[in-house]
C-alpha cells in the first residue's frame, strides 16, 4: 500500500487526544534505573520506577491509603515504605504491612505494571496486564550489529509532534544545519507506504555531500561527494528506526552502516519522554567515534526540543484563542499523515475493545 | 457514641468543596497584626487586616469603587485612604471622604468582618455578621493554665488534609520520626466517638520511650521508657486540641502535662493558614524551655508543609487527569473520617439555613 | 450630548468581553521595529513585524505548513525562511518556497495585515483587510506643533482599566503625588460629552499648584500657583488625547502647551500594549527639556502599571472565586463610563455586521 497525500489543508493538530494504552512503550533507559526509586509520569499516570536483584519493578505512584507518593517515600530492602504513614509494598504493589493495623485489607494494593527489559532499555506495558504480551515489543535486533549509544530526555510538546518531526526530515538542513544538513534531505520526497502496519519511507540521496556530524564521525572529508539512503520505519505507537547508509563516492569502500532509532513515550498531552538510541553497524567503532557520535546526537536533540516547544507553544496559543489554523501539507509530509492514519487506527482498535 | 470506621474504600479526597461560613477561625495571631495593613485571602475572601487602639480590624480588601485592595494603600489614623484615587475608610468600612465628591454614595462601603481577640489569636466570622455569637468560639481555656507559644504559616494543601493529618498520629514516627516519633504512636489505635458535636480521640501508650523532643523539652532521658497519654478533640470547622501527658517510668513524680493546639483556616481551596499553639502546663516552665519546644514545633510543622503538600500535589494530579484512585481506609482513620462527618453535617446545615 | 453618570453600582469589571476588531491600532512605535523579526501578540492573534526598504510589514506569525512561529524564523532579504522546514514567505504573506516541493498550494499563505506608518507609529488594521480605510486613523496632527518624545510598555491589566485610568485623572495626586500631583486634579470634576462620537471632558483649575515634574520641564518654582487647563479625548477603541495648558500666575506670559497621548492596544485581555506620545508645543523646547520629559513620562508610566495590574489581579481574584463585588461610580467615573459607551457601540455594530 502506498499514500500520496495530496497537497492541501490538514489539521494542524493531530486529532488523537486519547492515548494509546494497549501498547509497549520505553520507560527509562536501563541505565537510569537503580536503587533509586524515581517518580516518572506516563501516559498521565504517576509511575514509581526501581530495580531490585530480579529487574526493575513498576508501580502506580500513589500509596493506597492517603495517596502519598511513593517516589517520595523510602526504600526498604525490595519494598517500598510510605514516608506518610508507613505502610509498605512489596515488587508485586501488595501492601505488606500497615503498622496501626493487624489485618491488611485486600484492597491495600497499588497496581503494578508489566515490564520488559531489552535493547538496553525498560518498556513499560500501560493496558490491561493480562494482554502484555512481549512479542509485541518493536523490534530492534539490529542494535545486535553494532555499538549503541543512547539518553533519554524531556521534551515540552505532544509527541505527535515529536513522531511528525522524526517522519519528515526535510527539517534537518534547518534544524539541524549545523550538523547534520545537506540540501537533499529536504529536497527528495521518499516512498511512503505502510507495510504490516508500519509506515514506512524510503529515499536514496545519490551525489550529495558530506555535513559536520558525519564527518566527525565516519571522517570522510567534510563537504566530500557521498551518497546517503535512508529508510524510516514508523510503529505506532511511539517507535521510529532510521535505516541509513553512508558511503563516499571517491572511496566506495568507505561505506558506513547505522540507525538512529527513535522512542517517544507520552508523558501527559503536553510533554513526552524521548529516548533515542544511536547504533554504528560498521566494523571496530571506536569508544572515541561512539562518544563524539553520542554528543553530536545530543546537539541535535536540543535543536529538536527548542523547535518543538516553540511549535508547541504556537499551536496551544491558536488553539486557546480559537484562532483559525489549518495547516498546509505537501507531498513530504506523506509519512506524518500516514503515522496519524495509523495511530488512529490503533487507537480505534482499543476503543472498540473497550466498547 | 462511638464509630469505628469499617476498613474499606474511600475517597481520596475529601467529599466537602463548600468551605463552612458560619463559623470563627483563627485569622492571624495577635503578635502578627500591628499598625501595618496586612493583606490575606481567607475562605477565598481578600481581606485587609490591621489593629487600631480599640483593636484589631478586618474588612473587605477591595475598594468600593474600581476594586484596588486596600492593602496595598495607606493608613491615616485609624483610617485606610486607598491608593488609587484617595477614598477613605473608616474602621466600619464606611466610605467618608471621596475628593470628587461632596456627597458619598450610601453604597460606599466594604464589608467589615466580626473579629474576637481571644487566646492571643485574631477570630474572624466568615458568615452572617449579625449570628458572629463570641461563644461559638471553641474553648482554649486549657491555654490558662501553662505557657503558650504560637506561630502561623501556610500550607500549599487542601485544608482538610491538614486536619486529618492532625488526627491520625500514626504519621508521626515517620513524617517526624527524628523528633517525636516512638512506635507506639503508629501501633496503638485510639478510641474514636463523637462527644458534643466534637470527635474525640483517646489513647493510653504505656511503657514507651522518650523520643528526641521530649528529650530536649522536658529533660527526661533519651530512650528511657515513659508513659504516654493522648486525647484529641476536633470542633469543626477548624480546631484540634491534644491533649498529652508523659510520665517517666522509672521516677514517676515526672510527670508533664501539655497540649498541642491547631488552628486550620482555609485560604482557598489549595491553600492553607495553619496556626499551632503549644502550652506546656507542667511547674516553672523556664523561657528556655519554652523557646526549644517552639523550635522543635516550628521544624514538626516544616515537616508537615513538605508531606502534605507531596500529598496535594499527588492528589490534584490524579483527580485532574482522572485516574481512578479509591483510598484505602483502618482503624486508625476513624477520627480523621468522624471528622468528615461532623465538616459535612455543619456544611449541611448551613445549606439549609441558606434555602 | 452631555452625560453625568448617576453615582451607583456598575459592574466592576467592563463587559465587553470581545474586541473590537475593524479598528486601527498601534502595533509599535516606528523606532522599535527594524531588520528584525519581532513577535508580538494582537489582540489575541500572534503577529511578526519587521521592516523592508518599502515599509514595516506584518503577518500571521504561524507558518501555515506546521504553524511554527516566524518570529523566530530567518529574514533571507525581504522574506522570512522558516526556521522548520524552509519554507519562504514574501512580504504579501504568499509562500514562494517549499524545498521539497516544486508546486506551492494555493493555500500556502499567511495572513498580512494592513499596515500605516504615521506619527511615528505602526498602525494596523486587525479586521477585515478591504476595509482598511487610513483615514479612519484617529487624526494626531496636533504632534506636528511640537517636539514628541514616545515609548511602548507591556502591562499585565484588561485594556479598558488601562483606558479608565486615563479618563480619571482622580488617580494622579495619589498614584503619581510625587510627580504630577496636585490637589486639584482629583477636586475638580470635568463636563463629559461625546462629540462626533468621541468622549470629551473639559476642566479647568485656577489657581493650583506647580507639581515636581512640571517645574522640572517647565522651569516653574515649585508649589509656585499656576493655572492648568485640561481636555480629554477618547477616541474608541484605544486613543486617548490630553490637551493641557499649563500658565504661570505670576508670570502669565509663561504659558505651557502640551499633550499626553495615549494609545491602547489589546496583547490579550489580560496584557495590553501601551505606547505614550508626550508632545510639548512651546518655543524652542531643548534637547535636554524633551529628554527630562521623557524620564518623568516614564516613571509616571510604570507608577500606572503597578496601581493597574494589582487591580487586575484583586478583579481576577473576585472573578474567580465569584466573590460578589459590584462597584461603584461617581460623577468623576463620567468619562469611564462613557468610554464603556462607545466601546460597546462599536463592538455592536461590529458583531451586526457579522451577522
Amino acid at each position: 500500500m502506498s499514500i500520496l497525500a495530496p497537497a492541501g489543508t490538514v489539521p494542524s493538530i493531530p486529532n488523537s487526544t486519547e492515548f494509546v494504552r494497549n501498547a509497549w512503550y520505553v520507560a527509562a533507559p536501563s541505565k537510569d534505573i537503580g536503587e533509586n526509586l524515581v517518580g516518572r509520569r506516563i501516559l498521565d499516570e504517576p509511575i514509581v520506577l526501581y530495580r531490585t536483584d530480579s529487574g526493575p519493578v513498576a508501580l502506580f505512584d500513589a500509596c493506597a491509603h492517603r495517596r502519598f507518593p511513593l517516589s517520595r517515600s523510602l526504600r526498604v530492602g525490595d519494598k517500598i515504605r510510605c514516608a506518610y504513614h508507613g505502610w509498605e509494598y512489596d515488587v508485586s504493589g501488595a501492601c505488606t504491612h500497615i503498622p496501626s493495623a493487624d489485618r491488611i485489607p485486600k484492597t491495600a494494593v497499588v497496581k503494578k505494571y508489566p515490564l520488559v527489559e531489552r535493547y538496553d532499555m525498560i518498556w513499560i506495558w500501560m493496558g490491561r496486564p493480562d494482554e502484555a504480551d512481549p512479542t509485541l515489543i518493536p523490534d530492534c535486533s539490529h542494535f545486535h550489529s553494532g555499538r549503541t549509544t543512547l539518553e533519554q530526555i524531556n521534551i515540552g510538546c505532544h509527541y505527535q509532534l515529536l513522531i511528525e518531526n522524526l517522519l519528515d526530515f526535510s527539517h534537518v538542513p534547518y534544524v539541524h544545519h549545523d550538523q547534520q544538513g545537506h540540501s537533499k534531505l529536504a529536497n527528495v520526497v521518499p516512498k511512503a507506504g505502510v507495510e504490516d502496519g508500519a509506515v514506512v519511507l524510503t529515499r536514496s540521496m545519490p551525489d550529495t555531500v558530506v555535513p559536520p556530524l558525519w564527518h566527525n564521525v565516519m571522517g570522510l572529508p567534510l563537504g566530500s561527494p557521498m551518497n546517503h539512503d535512508q529508510r524510516f520505519v514508523y510503529r505506532a505507537p511511539g517507535v521510529v528506526c532510521v535505516h541509513q547508509v553512508i558511503s563516499s563516492i571517491e572511496h566506495p569502500e568507505q561505506r558506513f552502516s547505522f540507525s538512529t532509532n527513535h522512542f517517544v513515550t507520552p508523558d501527559g498531552l503536553d510533554k513526552t519522554h524521548y529516548t533515542w538510541v544511536i547504533c554504528l553497524s560498521w566494523e571496530s567503532v571506536s569508544d572515541q567515534v561512539l562518544r563524539t557520535m553520542h554528543v553530536g546526537a545530543a546537539d541535535v536533540a536540543s535543536q529538536d526540543v527548542v523547535a518543538l516547544e516553540l511549535q508547541q507553544k504556537n499551536l496551544q496559543h491558536l488553539r486557546a484563542y480559537q484562532v483559525p489554523s489549518p495547516a498546509i501539507s505537501v507531498p513530504f509530509d506523506s509519512g506524518a499523515l500516514l503515522s496519524r492514519q495509523v495511530l488512529k487506527k490503533l487507537a480505534d482498535v482499543q476503543v472498540s475493545a473497550e466498547g
